[in-house]
């Protein structure tokens, strides 16, 4: 009797094994696999799940649920200052999910993993009578010691971000009611820029450099700008104060805004924006913008970080505190 | 106004923080983790997921589904050479899930975290209208290149495996209909113990050193002892002969193998044994044993690897072939 490959092993050789392309990977023809961080490097780790419903829509396209999940996770390293190296991936998936699905799910998961040089090291496929879920476990590499941490802002550090804010939040209203594209006055442009950003995230991973230079602390903004920052805030013992004028919005996120001021709650509380939020010391602030942009990031200022315990205070174009209904995304 | 916690940082604060103690975790307050393997070692990685009602029972007490979750993970590393380090944690809670339950599988998880020398890095935390879903990540480290493979077994090598087999996929039974226990004429002691190994697996740890000196190939069994060897052959272009009666049985299952021979199926293919299996250059095979003994773990030599590229073939007492109505367990 021929000693065959399992339908198991059949499927992880057809769709997973050309994402694997590091050594260390065995090929995932073995158990687990092993990497080393260059010399004088350690390993920054980072999980994240995303749940059929919960993070992303059912009939999302497949290559696009694999990219956000995987950016969600570059996006966490590079708010970090870390390199990407590798990821690992866990996936329940229920019967329906056939293999045309999987298919363009790890075409998807290739082209990211090629373009950030971020490959397979192993991972673990389930059949669910449940939901389609996808965890990522992404690993990259620092400078031993060089993390840049939550916690580390200081009294008088400029408050900053990179990219745009509240695309996402738009984006995701935008894919649930398409007639809102007319109601905001949207080029046909602007609509597919806010859902593309809601869809496929851009980790700033070229940004993990000037971070480590220049950063005081450091997070990816993945529940809100506004929540966000108050927990950056609250691990660093510091309180912030921040102009909304000055808060970075794309031409589509503005001519929204412009239609529906009461979108300024989604766009600074809203999830899925995947920029990076840090702060830098003022002397440090004009070089640090310099760098980021010869890395081919946009960053902004936006505000100052100041002494005490209060939550940060946004303040809007009258002069007044901005206040929410919730300041961030909660599970719980 | 006061920078307070979310719920869902309270919650993270409460159960899982106590276990993060390595200074590389920033008591789970940043995005991500540090970890340094020591100077000329490297990363062993691997990551396993459960679902309720796939790989564990909704009703199963909460400290075990913790502890048989990592240690399915702590057996993979044993079996790779690798000493354990950390862990990190996705968890999908249904909203059932409440935080009586999360206490009693944090407090499993804390235990292991301990026993093993493996505590908590990081993680993330989801509510899921779907099914409850642990992943863990766990790594460990090896002196470089020394991670034990799959592929490596050589015509002529001891075939061997820690503990007994067959314990849990008879504990699963009896866990299904506890009228078993009585039509196998088992005592309340092999019971128990039955039903202990498939709701809490022993990680062989202790053995992983002695594994990275003599063995030429080894994996963990979780899938069913013939089907796992199986596997290792496979990717080690070899095949094997196993002798039925030398694979080690606890008192209790060879009482119930007693009683019914045809349990003898799933001893052999089913899941869930969490020893190990490795091949050893015939010449080794005693000092091997020897230091397994004096690590603690009793192993047992079971047959050889022979040159061939034929499915091994496992030899009962009549010495006829046995086989199987399907291998080893597979989710496809």
């Amino acid at each position: 009797m021929k000693n065959l490959p399992s339908a198991e092993d059949n499927l992880i050789a057809r769709f997973f094994k050309p994402l694997a392309t590091h050594p260390g990977a065995f090929g995932l023809a073995d158990d687990a696999a092993v990497f080393a961080p260059p010399p004088g490097h350690e390993i920054v780790l980072k999980t994240d799940a995303v749940i059929a419903g919960v993070h992303f829509l059912p009939d999302d396209p497949p290559d696009t649920v694999a990219r956000k999940a995987s950016r969600a996770n570059l996006s966490d390293l590079a708010g970090k200052g870390a390199q990407p190296a590798g990821f690992l991936l866990s996936i329940a998936l229920p019967k329906e999910t056939d293999e045309a699905w999987l298919a363009r799910f790890c075409a998807g998961l290739a082209s990211d993993a090629l373009a950030y040089g971020c490959p397979l090291f192993g991972g673990d496929t389930d059949r669910t009578p449940g939901l389609l879920a996808i965890t990522i476990l992404a690993f990259g590499t620092v400078p031993a010691g060089r993390m840049v941490q939550r916690a580390g802002a200081t009294p008088g550090d400029v408050v900053a971000v990179s990219g745009s804010i509240g695309d996402a939040a738009l984006g995701l209203k935008l894919r649930r009611d398409p007639a809102l594209a007319a109601r905001w006055s949207l080029s046909d442009e602007d609509r597919d820029f806010l859902l593309a950003r809601y869809r496929i995230p851009e980790p700033r991973v070229a940004l993990a450099p000037v971070l480590r230079e220049c950063a005081s602390a450091a997070m990816d903004i993945s529940d809100g700008l506004a929540g966000d920052l108050a927990k950056l805030c609250r691990v660093s013992n510091v309180t912030a104060s921040v102009e909304v004028a000055k808060v970075p919005l794309s031409p589509g996120a503005r001519r929204a805004l412009a239609a529906d001021p009461a979108l300024r709650e989604p766009v600074l509380t809203g999830g899925d924006d995947y920029e990076i939020l840090f702060t830098v010391p003022a002397a440090r602030w004009k070089a640090c913008a310099k760098a980021a942009a010869e890395a081919g990031v946009v960053v902004a200022a936006i505000g100052t970080i100041e002494a005490g315990d209060a939550a940060p205070v946004l303040i809007g174009d009258d002069g007044q505190a901005v206040t929410f209904a919730r300041l961030s995304y909660s599970h719980f």
